[in-house]
């Protein structure tokens, strides 16, 4: 299937920041060669000894073999890692035994390859869910050829290796005076459908020569997702592969950061987070069929889980997303969305805005509504809805796309 | 718009029975005149005295200045009802103080038209959210019209008056003998989008010439409702002006059921479940857009309602359902979807049947999966989806549509 780039497509891969203490390399296992298509597949990248490492995984019940390695890797490598492994063309999802030996298989090569320990090597894997994989090796078969290529990361080659309905390349990075040194931050994504509030179909990796201790990395990558990746919305389905990877390598020569009283952890967590937003705002502007994003706002809520709860049935509503589409600015859906929250409001204080325009107020249409005004913040491709329930002084921000027959089309032929 | 009828339309309206104790009328109030359509938008049914009533409404704490009247009445009136008024064009949902004032002037042309308690009237509005009301009056002012034209129930001209995106009248009927006495139904049903559990933008009406006390009316009611209307999804948004009641005049002679020990208390309450599940059928045969319908069957869950809530899961996932609608047996988006559900399941279990195809057994694709069987069943127009999660005996049954460019073509358009 052709993809019509995202009308949000840049034009060229940011230039990002060489993280030190890391090589990686992509290649191709052949696996889109069969359909025809000449592109990389897969990708390898090797870290310096003592780097930190921390993850974010899918809720999901039905969470992919590298998912499930990657979290026991987590616990039983103590927070470093040496290795990672990511690959397109299968997600290794509901694989059944084949694929724990698909891991196995993997691991073996890595540790052979690079004589590290096996679980301090992290693996990924994405593509269509479910599909049996033929030969157990068929990752791992390809490690000696990646470990031959190894050199200083060509990011763009890393970030259209594990690309699947993405229509452009997601990076991101970042170089932070972190108490006195420099610090680089360069980070890669995949992902465009399956997209909702808990990380779907979606991977992403940030690399970093900051030095920090694994459990600090941990707490600012969990604090960095919730307020970016885990803000984002396609559809509202959840994938069985989504994960957040973070990687500290130290080899920017800083003294590591040991404590969360440290103000140097403030200034890194400060930089995960824009690096994170940046790369979530990649993901949902590469929607599936996506021709306008919106910024959800809600506040005056009871708290701000509160606010994140109506926000995101606003970003869900099928009904809100084909509005956004046809630039039908049917704001009483915003109204329905608000209701089925279940979430604590004043309906009689409850209003709404399209980037300046108000459209509702004190639970009616606004007096002086204009049509035409807000018909024309719709027509936008982008946008605000900003939406206070009057009850409170919880707020959220979460960002979605719109309904399109795109959506349609690529989800119907996602196999073929 | 002109909407192109569901392929499941059927040609004729049914013919449905008699219900002796009521008259009604339908009629225009040149709301839809304004856009050059010929076409009923209101009806008035009024009911014998004694007249016994229930009614479900949405959830939503958006909910319409009517639905929160019928809540009213129905508590203040104990249960009685003598009239009923419906209209089409606007729902009185979020119209501020003007929205109570439009339900008061009609209520008012209701007692004074046909002197009948104003809390045993019942009120129903469904169409654009949050369109302001220009006169409070505009169905107040047609009650004294319909009550001339009152007379034997025209089935088919009610339902057509409270159409909305519906592209057919939508009726049921039911003549059954409940302890030696012959008990007529006559549904009818509006709705075709919004449309999720917890009754979405549908309003449905059954009358019935049972004699039954309103606790056990309510509580057959609500029984019905569980396992037809509040099993159908379409886009999983949920409406403000859902409504689903009953009245039952008492008309047909019947010694009144009045303990559900009675064993015409059975006896009524399927008879009831009978009516709902064919009208909530109809409803789900004319989503917006649908061309296909599928059954979901979720069983071997831990309770009947994590088993609904994981049939829910895969009803509503737009992954799934834009499979369906391009015939892509997908099956891979059914393991994502049971694990979003965060519901308990034995992964090592988890098997799928499309119809009486296996496709997914023990974890993993069925050792004799045949993509040409499995593709067979999805390019038909009515099929089952079939999952059991080996925890547990908890089953449940839902229905879906598939989201077509149709959906995408009806939701961009619907305010124009």
């Amino acid at each position: 299937m052709n993809l019509a780039p995202s009308p949000f497509a840049p034009s060229v891969f940011p230039v990002l920041p060489a993280v030190r203490g890391m090589t990686a390399a992509a290649g191709s296992r052949g696996f889109y060669a069969r359909r025809g298509i000449t592109r990389d597949d897969v990708f390898l990248a090797v870290f310096d000894e003592g780097t930190a490492c921390g993850g974010v995984f899918t809720r999901s019940l039905t969470a992919s073999a590298d998912v499930r390695w990657c979290r026991e890797a987590l616990e039983a490598g103590g927070g470093y890692a040496r290795a990672l492994v990511a690959n397109s063309g299968n997600s290794n999802a509901f694989t059944g035994p084949k694929g724990v030996l698909k891991n196995e298989a993997t691991l073996k090569a890595l540790t052979a390859e690079l004589g590290v320990a096996r679980e301090q090597c992290f693996l990924a894997a994405t593509g269509v869910i479910g599909e049996p994989l033929a030969d157990p090796n068929f990752v791992g078969a390809y490690v000696p050829d990646l470990a031959a290529k190894l050199g200083a990361p060509d990011w763009e080659a890393l970030a259209r290796a594990f690309m699947t309905t993405d229509t452009y390349p997601k990076g991101a990075g970042k170089t932070a005076e972190i108490g006195g040194t420099e610090v680089r931050f360069a980070g890669i994504a995949k992902g465009s459908g399956m997209i909702a509030p808990n990380m779907a179909t979606m991977l992403s990796y940030v690399f970093t020569d900051a030095a920090i201790a694994p459990a600090l990395l941990q707490e600012a990558l969990k604090r960095a997702a919730d307020d970016t990746f885990n803000c984002i919305t396609v559809d509202g389905d959840t994938s069985t592969s989504d994960t957040l990877m973070v990687f500290a390598t130290g080899a920017s020569g800083m003294e590591a950061i040991t404590s969360e009283d440290d103000l140097r952890f403030r200034a890194f967590a400060a930089a995960l987070k824009e690096v994170c937003h940046d790369l979530a705002m990649q993901v949902v502007k590469d929607g599936e069929g996506a021709s306008k994003i919106a910024t959800i706002h809600v506040e005056d809520a009871a708290s701000p889980a509160s606010a994140k709860k109506i926000a995101c049935e606003i970003a869900n509503s099928p009904l809100i997303k084909t509005a956004m589409a046809a630039g039908d600015a049917n704001w009483g859906r915003i109204v329905m969305a608000v209701g089925k929250a279940y979430e604590p409001i004043e309906l009689e204080s409850l209003s709404i805005w399209f980037d300046d325009v108000q459209v509702a107020s004190g639970g009616a249409r606004a007096p002086d509504y204009d049509e035409a005004a807000a018909s024309a913040v719709f027509a936008k491709p982008e946008f605000t809805i900003r939406v206070s329930v009057g009850v409170g002084s919880g707020r959220a921000t979460v960002w979605t796309c719109d309904l399109t027959h795109g959506y349609v089309d690529i989800n119907g032929a996602y196999r073929t």
